[in-house]
């Protein structure tokens, strides 16, 4: 199976990197060992240095790879010429594309993240708050100008983000529910609101 | 510390069952030892077995003791007389009623519930199971009356278990957020949306 999807043109290192985000989603980070990783590719421990450099390297990778696509779509979506409501749609269209797109790496990110070491840690710690203040900037810019009701912005941001935390352990590609699908009834729950108001 | 609260009425079973909710949710149920909990209560690890049988049975009582509490909750507001949507609301301010209340034993209960053995394990997923089928239940009837938007109410109901996630690791009782400020801003939200329709 690994060495079917090798010859489909995945480095390695990607899929020894892919080994190890289902082993620090399934096992968790710390519990994770070479060893189990080298047995899920199919290498001798010894082997595995040749492409990697160490358990920690490859959660940073993680780490950092995600960290990045969060804040490249936040780019985009604050040099859109749009009202604050579609900033924000768009932003939990980001969430689930991300979610989606590659549920066992994201899942990782989210809950290893923490086992970093420094100085990583506090460069990962400044790149989430980093996103989490120019979504909250978001907000406020829609409650300041009316678009958005006078909710607290800080609450809004975390009850947002958790929202759709369910996809992480749900979400499969299997699942008959495409991400377009998830938007639709994820965005007009957090915009709209469950109550009919017809 | 510990003995301060022993004086203040706390059996020692309490005391240990706190001191491992501490350690399940700060380093992790399987990352826990014996001796990590002995110390932590000042005993030494062969006392310990005088107040309780074992890791597992500390986990088991955290986890069984709020499964029971999201049923009791759950019994209480079916048996309200009243829309679908003020039930919805009861069982937002249940949640968050729960995770304010003991944020550290309800973070155990939440993260480390897998690691119970049968038959505990499936009990305890059987538990789960009928709050989320009676909770999906209210939003299926106020769906069909009209109460509801006609969303899917399986995603609506993770969507809505999910957005008070962030409760867990942010709630403490020193943060000067009551939990009745957190139930407005989060129920206005989930109920009637971010955005402002006047």
């Amino acid at each position: 199976m690994i060495l079917e999807q090798s010859i489909k043109g995945k480095s390695k290192k990607q899929l020894i990197s892919e080994a190890a985000a289902q082993l620090f989603r399934d096992k968790g980070y710390t519990a994770t060992s070479m060893r189990d990783l080298a047995e899920k590719v199919n290498l001798k421990a010894s082997s595995l240095y040749n492409h990697i450099g160490s358990k920690e390297e490859i959660l940073r990778d993680i780490c950092f790879a995600n960290g990045q696509r969060f804040n490249e779509g936040m780019e985009e979506v604050e040099q859109l010429h749009a009202p604050a409501v579609e900033k924000v749609r768009a932003l939990i269209r980001l969430h689930i594309q991300i979610a989606t797109e590659d549920v066992t790496s994201v899942t990782a990110f989210n809950d290893e993240w923490r086992h970093l070491s420094e100085p990583y840690l506090s460069d990962f710690r400044q790149l989430r708050r980093n996103y989490e203040r120019r979504f909250q900037a978001i907000i406020e810019e829609g409650i300041r100008n009316g678009e958005f009701k006078a909710l607290d912005p800080f609450a809004t941001l975390y009850t947002i983000f958790s929202s759709m935390r369910w996809l992480y352990d749900w979400y499969k590609p299997e699942r008959k529910v495409s991400p377009e699908q998830l938007y639709e009834q994820i965005s007009t729950l957090l915009m709209s609101g469950l109550v009919n108001e017809k």
